[in-house]
């Protein structure tokens, strides 16, 4: 059976993992016969917004393990735990936690910097050649992870495929329904958020990214 | 196009709705070709739960709605904002917080309460006779909706079928990837994570909930 790690954010679009992307990525894991296990960076989060009125909750700390760990239902490790020798692919689905709990991005935008465990994980899977998808805007990690020009997508955002491409990304605008693969680095990544209006697009974004990647060897 | 009431009651399986029932009710009704409208109750949680150790967070309080926010990504409403003259259906996914924030059944059993303000929108709908989906542990609410001896599962759980028998119902043993109908009650139970072993199962039960509830009418 296909092994997979999903690297979760946290758990809510504003500070954490986006919750529909994480779950439809689960899903569409165990319905293509494979099985996850989920991993977290053990730190606090950039921010705790409260989701109801969109405000960053000043006095408020949250640990992006401890909330990735309600996605996952408790089953999830610390991602220094994450040795991509168990595993056949890696996943991150998006959300702004992927932008200000895995890398800095949501506040420093071309500027931006990876947390480096989850960076030490991310290159470890791109340099043993297993294939990895990222969703939403997770890309503006993986720019960090390859190769200067290495193609992806996070949708038809103008302004954030600039600050992408200036981190050394070569940016390809992409259908809420589609994915950008670049073979050689073998990365798979689609716009789901970025673009879809309901959860309908977002699943079938997800499902695409999914399908690809782990049609990929 | 066919209107759907979702009542959530936070957001993680042991203190809140289960996310990925939350996410797949979502999803089903879209793919039903119906839509949807978030709501919860505004007050605080009974526990909060850190999902990686299990362990009540004996210092912290959160908020059912606020929290409930994140699995509708900002738009969701208070349930006292829910009129049932405005909905065709009515869908409870489950997770400890039906049983801790919807009504006190996680911690009193057959002594359990209902909460007031999401009792009178259920009574609503099924005075009005709109079909109504409970999923989980979700029907210890729904036997203090409906009348004495009303059909419906909780899976198979023998002390929990014992308590809600003692409350008034009529519990009915059902596989993860079936139903319970009460065709006077136009009720519709399944036991989702009550069961599931895992997300696939999961999601049988709860398309097959969604599917069976906005085929009556």
């Amino acid at each position: 059976m296909k092994k997979v790690a999903v690297i979760l954010s946290g758990s809510g679009v504003f500070d954490g993992t986006e919750l529909h992307e994480a779950v439809l990525t689960l899903l569409a894991i165990e319905q293509a016969g494979a099985s996850y296990q989920c991993f977290a960076p053990n730190k606090p989060q950039l921010h705790v917004i409260n989701h109801l009125t969109g405000e960053v909750a000043e006095n408020e700390t949250r640990n992006v393990l401890v909330e990735s760990a309600r996605i996952a239902r408790g089953d999830i490790k610390p991602v220094t735990e994450c040795d991509s020798a168990d595993f056949d692919y890696l996943i991150l689905p998006g959300g702004f936690g992927a932008a200000k709990n895995l890398c800095t991005f949501a506040v420093e935008g071309e500027n931006s910097q990876p947390d480096e465990e989850v960076l030490a994980v991310c290159k470890a899977f791109a340099k043993a050649k297993k294939p990895a998808a990222y969703a939403c805007i997770s890309p503006a990690l993986a720019v960090s992870v390859y190769d200067k020009g290495v193609r992806l997508t996070i949708g038809n955002d103008e302004d954030t495929a600039t600050a992408i491409n200036a981190m050394g990304a070569s940016h390809v605008n992409c259908n809420v329904d589609e994915v950008v693969v670049d073979n050689d680095a073998k990365l798979v990544t689609t716009p789901a958020y970025m673009l879809a209006q309901n959860i309908s697009q977002a699943h079938a974004s997800i499902s695409k990214m999914v399908e690809t990647v782990l049609s990929m060897k």
